[in-house]
């Protein structure tokens, strides 16, 4: 019985903080860039001038996490450094530059009957935010939510409870001197899981949950919400070096591609290339990989110009290694190197590396990946690189954004239609 | 055993229908408009030439129904006459004379770097829809979808299955016949529910459900499916008349959104009317209403001014009633109005009915449902009323499509973005 009764105080406090964030939102939606520009820069000082603060929460959340034994590059996520301070305030003063989304008549005709229809952006209404352990992303999140007239429910992880909750008391007490709801950022105050099952059925009042974190928090998320979810799942993306492409340029892209910053979605996993340029091009590059300690797992035909290559199995091609690993395969043509993406890829990123004309363009028709990319490296796949100005994350399924999300992506459209009189027959 | 084994020959069957689907969406993204303008002509000659044969599958549905003890309403929505016939073939008609969404640039621009970013129209892949009674469904949302390049399958109510096998067949002899994969458009070719959950499991190659019909199939749907949904639960929609309106286009209007069609989620439900003007309205307007046989309940204050109005419970405020029925208050000023709305609308269609621009344009701006009009009746929420030429739905969820649905909102975009070797530093 106690266990029930904690349950469903853990059930109650979720379910009005969904309630009450439907109601902030309503004041959102109405709000004027002005005042929601206000308190971003607001909210920057704030994190500035209470560093001192944020940093004690947060060091009361190291301490926990090492009693419970969580790994450094765990504990290094946690940190809250100055440098982590800087870095949200300047965030919120770029988003502050955005241009507002809302309100924006995003196209517009008449009727033969005299109606003049238009399509208006407004805002989704109620984001709730999952993530792990990163205590920036609930700054930098709830800026983006705010910015596009939503209220937001962050949820982050257990472990980052009282940095959130610091963080979360700044915007809050910012929202309030600017007059804006209080309840339009908040925190989930309790480390349960079973609060999150809760959030995800709140469907009446919850308009988009986004996760953020490893494939095993998203794929929890979608199996259990009832809320829309806007996810991406992992990044295998390649890179096409087709016959006649510019090699210094491909060594270039792919080197960029794959070691600039391996650990992240938008880095190349799978290196295709064509047969008539594998052995002008793979020798030179293999070295440039082997300089950069990139281990090569290669078809057949690979392993036999690159001596130092492993034999790639079935799972290779497959594969998100996140790591200093790639996997390579001569292909004998573009429309192969096209098949295998839509066999293994994971619509993320796509590059070719090419000179001709109509093969760029193919490529660029056939591959339906979020961003598919002509002479450029993958890392481009980035709200901030696309200009999209900053990005709440990266979608890989197709409904209502694929691709980067940005302040755009956390609104919708209604229409509008103006008469005078019209009646229908 | 017997009912597992059986019960596995569904599940493998949906599976297989659902990556066959999966493929033929990599040939539909490809396939020239014209050539999709061909198929769509074929099938609408090819169902009048087999009119036959289709009528004669239909009657074999109307037994079983009969024998099943369908109600009359249920039958009628079941037959197919010559003139459901001539109504889907005009469909297809008018689906190929629309505009190919498809490779539209919709946005471009350029970064400091010199990429060239840009936003390219492209299929969503593959679009479940799941539909009660009506067969002419499978042929209104086989065209629509496949215009916009996707694959679909249709799932149609268990009633209606020779019909609809019926009419899919013919699709799939157009199809053929242009050399286009048959598999585009399948339909699910079992009675059994348990078909509809194995589909709704499909994530990794439906990206889209689409469920048609009443609220219990449509929160079913939402219920259990690991694939995102667009769908709308209901419309209780409003007609606010402000003081100061043109009385004689208020009552067309009201008269207009309720009983030109009541049975439709356009239709309005609350009417509500501002005290000033009240006196001034409401008698006439009651008169009309009971020329209609429409039944009043109404507020205190309305059933003081008519007579015949029946007092309302809380229950009329939140009532779909798609009858002649219609629940009418009267508010203290537009924002009481508005309040009324957030409290007991849907987000479907509301509209106003004013002289006064200040109030036309905050009416506009503060509510935020799919539709929103300014003296016109709310019967316009439709896709063809409002020029998207055809709609597979209404949405009244905010993600991706909020409101009618027309061939664009069965696409998506991907990023597309051109360069000359640049690399991220």
């Amino acid at each position: 019985m106690g266990e029930l009764r904690y349950y469903m105080t853990i059930e109650s406090t979720i379910i009005e903080m969904a309630k009450a964030a439907k109601k902030a939102a309503v004041a959102m939606a109405r709000c004027p860039s002005d005042r929601k520009n206000e308190v971003l820069l607001n909210i920057a000082e704030k994190l500035e001038a209470d560093a001192a603060h944020i940093k004690a929460e947060n060091a009361k959340d190291i301490v926990f996490a090492r009693e419970k034994g969580l790994s450094n590059a765990m504990i290094d996520r946690l940190t809250i450094k100055d440098a982590t301070i800087a870095s949200m305030a300047q965030g919120l003063r770029e988003v502050a530059q955005l241009e507002d989304p809302l309100g924006a008549i995003v196209k517009t005709w008449r009727r033969p009957n005299g109606l003049e229809v238009s399509r208006m952006r407004i805002p989704l209404g109620v984001i709730g935010i999952i993530y792990e352990s990163r205590p920036n992303v609930t700054v930098d999140a709830a800026g983006l939510c705010f910015k596009a007239g939503n209220a937001v429910i962050l949820r982050g992880g257990s472990e980052a409870l009282n940095s959130n909750q610091a963080l979360a008391g700044i915007i809050s007490a910012a929202l309030k001197e600017t007059g804006l709801p209080e309840k339009a950022v908040q925190v989930v105050p309790m480390r349960e899981r079973e609060a999150v099952n809760v959030l995800l059925r709140q469907e009446e009042s919850i308009d988009l949950i986004i996760p953020r974190g490893g494939e095993s928090l998203i794929r929890f998320v979608v199996e259990n919400s009832k809320i829309p979810v806007l996810k991406h799942y992992k990044g295998v993306c390649h890179v096409y070096v087709d016959d006649g492409a510019d090699i210094e340029m491909a060594k270039e892209i792919c080197l960029n591609a794959k070691v600039q910053r391996p650990g992240v979605c938008n880095a190349m996993e799978t290196l295709l290339v064509h047969k008539l340029i594998a052995w002008d091009f793979l020798p030179e590059m293999g070295k440039r990989f082997a300089d950069a300690r990139v281990e090569i797992r290669g078809c057949p035909e690979t392993c036999h110009i690159l001596s130092n290559a492993k034999e790639a199995t079935e799972a290779d091609w497959a594969a998100e290694y996140l790591d200093l690993i790639l996997a390579v395969k001569v292909v004998n043509n573009m429309d192969e190197a096209i098949r295998h993406i839509q066999t293994y890829g994971s619509d993320h990123t796509e590059a070719i590396v090419t000179s001709d004309y109509e093969r760029a363009r193919r490529f660029v028709r056939e591959v339906d990946s979020s961003v598919v990319l002509v002479n450029a490296s993958t890392r481009f796949n980035d709200g901030g690189q696309l200009g999209l100005g900053a990005e709440i994350g990266i979608s890989t399924s197709k409904l209502h954004a694929f691709g980067p999300m940005g302040v755009e992506e956390l609104t919708t459209t209604k229409f509008v239609v103006f008469g005078d009189g019209q009646v229908r027959s």
